[in-house]
């Protein structure tokens, strides 16, 4: 468990692999983001994707999965106020993700004495070394002192 | 179905209501983000939360819903570059959710002819009319003459 004295600036962490199940695409589509492009291979090849892509909120998902995972274990959990998402490559079935964390910036936190705020990268890659997504959130993490 | 021609900036779409299901919080968050105070009550009462929330990107995932069932319908289908996303309060069991949307910027893309830039600002708020979450995001959208 890390609290916000634990952190510092370039600190890196890693997680896990997980691969990309077609099924579970779908599932997840059908759920949250049914466009035809999340749900059929065929639709798929005619959309800007050029064939079947997870839904960039499934992408997301995932990440937080990888990184809930991992070593990355701030004090009081992961708890984020947001931050810039992107989404730079499709997300195909079979990928293999994983999540590189940088943390980019350190600060106090004035209405919250018990906590300070982490900025972190996050860029997941996948099984050719290619970020697909990267999430840039602002964390709040207990103080060791509270 | 709109196509980058139909945008212009300052105009408004609205989407239905969702409920929010304590079984589908729990339900999303073993899956993508099991963290205690987004699966059992009484763990999240001594979170930041004060007491069961949905993950944020369970709460994502429902915005899209509700913007893919709504009358938001840009040529090509709602295909984002990413953007930024606040959690602005969280999301209970039992809250009803919509989400208004509003555009804010129209460019051209210099690299896709046959598509233009459309920045649309969500905001999704419930049932007290509070702002629990907002989502700038930047689409790709068919322009017409393609």
């Amino acid at each position: 468990m890390l609290y916000f004295e634990d952190f510092a600036v370039g600190q890196k962490f890693h997680t896990g692999r997980c691969r990309v199940d077609a099924s579970e695409i779908a599932e997840f589509a059908a759920k949250y983001d049914p466009q035809p492009f999340h749900l059929d291979a065929e639709a798929a090849k005619a959309s800007l994707f050029g064939g079947l892509a997870a839904s960039g909120w499934h992408s997301a998902a995932m990440m937080m999965r990888l990184v809930v995972d991992s070593e990355f274990r701030p004090a009081g959990g992961i708890i984020g106020s947001g931050g810039e998402l992107a989404w730079l490559k499709p997300v195909r079935p079979g990928d293999e993700l994983r999540v590189e964390s940088e943390i980019v910036e350190l600060r106090e936190s004035r209405s919250r004495p018990q906590q300070g705020i982490v900025k972190v990268r996050l860029t997941m890659l996948n099984q050719s070394d290619e970020t697909v997504q990267t999430f840039t959130p602002t964390l709040l993490v207990n103080r060791r002192s509270a």
